[in-house]
């Protein structure tokens, strides 16, 4: 079937090589028009303005928005919504917070467009491997879309089916799930993306206690110097804690088990805070989420507020005065 | 080769099977004879008596002790080690305090007898998928012990390779690695499960969030009655977050997706607490490490004196009186 | 000078007492008529509606609002406002959102009425030890209120002067504080309750610690049976940890030591997860924090269902079932 | 009476000088002559080795060991014992481990030497105010100690009484306590410190957050410009998170609300770690504590090998390359 694509960045572009390859039609739009004539000549429809854009596309018009979450998508939707018609469906498959979805969806539809939020996980790997797809929006929105979504998602592939699941049915072991309303495709990436910085923090902890086993302040016959490559390699066969994460570990792990080109500060996007935000509205305890995405806060200072305020009372209850030494 | 097994539980007896299926011979010893039996008529050479065990096995004798981490560890292995000669080896199997390997390998060391630490992963699925092997001990004592661990590991299988594993060789992508001297493959096991407790806890922050969404104390709109077994199933299909344990929670609630059969109360063993007790003898920080311990300690609780502490204070400041009612 | 008070509960009633000592005026209005009749016994004059009580009210009119936060809060001021002229003066001094404060300030702004925001901590003892209060607003406003402040205040009272503050000057000492803008009274509030938690669970653990002391898992000469209300006593003199909170800990644990009048269900205001929110859009880590609050969380559930999923992992994966033991 | 002093740092010299003035009589050893001779002529008895000291205390000696913990403390305590005879008590007023304290006095005790560990809280301050003494050993040896312990602690003063202390008895309220037998006062002193961490980092995140609300990614008119000096000054007035540690927050903040020449590397000692080992023994959640000990532990890094991996998976997964933005 016919879709517009309005953003092609990396996710955008690689979402359209898939369609492409899947025999669907795909219009496309970007700012930068090096990104529109790069995909035209990949068999891509290429519009030059919003206007073309939304001419190219046949009603009821299908335009996913693949820019930046915030203003950005904010703008990109509102704009294109003023030329769209009842009937007419757009995706934010960005990163938006649900609560927008919400808002959002309920403005359109005071003028009969749909509006389906799709949360979508598979990052550099996606175009060949597939997307997962978490969808909010109405159900006749979201069974139209159902040509796109299979196309993008992985399918049943070789991955091992969960017993029981030939009798629940449903498109989930296909890689796509319909949701919920408005906003709950979403949610679920955002909860998603919560425990993607739990698991990441949980494989950093254990392999930073392995590196430092060396260093450790006990005497020499209980200091190991592990090949943590190794370690990651060893655990990817048989042992409990392997995943994708880990594959990927052990992937940057044999480049260079030093890890010397990484600076360490680590950056965290919406997800992360909002997932922390939600727990508290639902007041869930979130205690390994949350030191996960505090983790990154902290990596980006070279030292806090709270530190110095630690060892101004230090110097004043004890006289100690703090020195600058190795851990 | 053959190797003698102490200790018929589901793991030892299991590996017991596995080796028995790769070709091995196994002498195999249990304080419970109906244990010892079972397995013989599998094809292991039973003995009915740690002395007759010894006796059955060809020198250099190699013994496998899979018994509870602890008192029966020690004392199966001293009693074990009082009847066995320079060069013997002896493998501890189970989940002993890393700490306890070097003391042990030294004891034993004085009479010439090998001490491998090895820290199996696999669970109920080791049998037909191979263990993960983590490895301790000297270096011949290992080398001579590689056919049993090449057996009983799941080797290259179809898992893909890591880009650039082909340079670096060892026995890592096999599935069993020697990690260092005595205590080095259970102070990896130890990692390996700290790990896991994060993991898991990571996981079930964020089902719980997605759980309580329809409960969350904000205007209609924004609340969604999530089907979490499909959620599970869909994060197996090309995120980013999928893992073993995701198929195994897929599994779990697709069985019942309100898990209500389980109680809450989780059970720790040893390494999760030994990860901590490492974390902090090497200054490493261990947020999520530990907060997935402590969620473990707390689950077994009905209350804390803390929590009666936090009220009481409440009570004396504000002269508030806590009523329990939901969260 | 003259002030009227809408709420008169607990902490209403006592700024009224503390006020009318001081040789205040009040007028004082509620929903529940015996509370007004019984500050007019104390000397207060009553108002029996909204509009009888800003005809009570000579302008520019001094209102002070103390009804519990949200919706009360809202309702009130936007009624309250609309009886209201230019250079009226509207005083939050619940536990206001400071968001909602900067709202309503520029609601209010746009017909020239004052809105002032007072963060206010004293507890029941804060009619006797007076009160420390935290203020937003616009400087004229708050200089206009200085009258009210300093009576409510402690003052200097006994606590020794913190060495270098004669030369900063400023109100602080006197235990009232400008902090800045509308919102920033609430801002600083809020923090401060952060911080109450923070202690509260420092305190709370800490004592949980020595009341498990006896039943630790080690043997016998390593366990301790203390007696935690002497223990209580003894920090409060001359040790580092000596603070209001442990002497209301002193307190409770000198009535009864097992705390078992108390059900360790623990509540949580407003504040507690606003300041979770400030610092993740600060991105400032706030680990102690946010763990104060989840213990809170998890001390008002039976179970959650993030360990019924992590048992359920446990039975998948090593087919350990949980049973319900001591912790 | 008469009490022997081995180690005269800052706390050892000034136990001595308090008990001095209190009309002790003081015999004093240190490693460094400097330091004895600066304390005979405050009016101790100078010692200048070790028999010297021995012989120069009346029988049955009190001696006092006051020098760093580990292995200073043990082997100060081996080499005095050794010079000592039965009813002699020997005193570890340092920061020893409770399980050494045990071991200790288990072997003291087979030459009927008595062990007395003094946990000691009071900081440069404790001269003049008095220490803060959580006493273990056994009942006897501690009443024969009272006279010194009373002229140590710092008695009723003008604390307010607990209500119904006067009821309970006991020396609590007089500063000083016996915990339980040997190891009781080390293992007090060690939760102290462990919640002395938790208080300091509590007030630490709170500033923390009050002093980023300028830099918040939020609109201006959330943002404040706190004036942090003032606001720990007001919440030393009436407010519930009034403490001492609050105090000497205000005592830095008076000086330099900026807090430049703190580094913020904060160092750590034994008994906050101990306090979280002691946690996992008793199945404890301590999450507020160990989050404590581990800001102290990242404080002291540039960046952990941790956060190296969270920004190489990033990498693997998603093509993201980490730069060093401000957090």
């Amino acid at each position: 079937m016919q879709l517009g694509m309005i953003g092609l960045g990396r996710m955008g572009a690689n979402i359209v090589r898939r369609l492409l390859r899947g025999g669907h039609e795909c219009v496309v739009f970007d700012v930068n028009p090096d990104h529109v004539g790069a995909l035209a000549q990949e068999g891509a429809t290429a519009a030059m303005s919003l206007d073309e854009f939304v001419r190219a596309l046949t009603r009821p018009r299908v335009a996913w928005v693949m820019v930046p979450a915030g203003d950005p998508t904010e703008q990109t939707i509102m704009a294109l919504s003023q030329r769209m018609d009842a009937d007419d469906i757009i995706i934010d498959g960005g990163n938006s917070y649900y609560k927008d979805d919400v808002r959002r969806a309920r403005a359109l539809k005071e003028r009969d467009i749909q509006y389906v939020d799709v949360g979508t996980s598979g990052g550099v790997w996606g175009l060949e491997r597939g997307y997962c797809l978490m969808i909010g929006g109405e159900a006749h929105a979201v069974a139209h879309l159902e040509p796109i979504f299979k196309t993008l998602a992985p399918g049943l592939g070789d991955i091992p089916r969960t017993p029981g699941r030939e009798k629940l049915g449903g498109t989930a072991e296909d890689g796509y799930l319909h949701c919920g309303p408005a906003g709950a495709g979403h949610f679920v990436k955002m909860v998603h993306n919560g425990i993607e910085y739990g698991l990441m923090q949980a494989y950093a902890e254990g392999f930073d206690i392995l590196r430092n086993a060396i260093s450790q302040d006990l005497p020499e016959e209980y200091r190991y110097n592990f090949n943590v490559a190794d370690v990651a390699e060893v655990w990817r066969r048989g042992s409990v804690v392997s995943s994708w994460l880990l594959d990927l570990t052990a992937m940057a792990l044999a480049e260079d088990p030093t890890l010397s080109n990484y600076t360490g500060f680590v950056q965290d996007s919406g997800e992360g805070r909002w997932t922390i935000m939600a727990a508290i509205e639902e007041a869930v305890p979130a205690d390994v989420l949350s030191a996960s995405l505090y983790a990154r806060f902290r990596s980006r200072r070279a030292h806090t507020f709270a530190e110095k305020l630690l060892s101004a009372m230090r110097q004043q209850f004890g006289g100690h005065t703090e020195r600058p030494t190795g851990g």
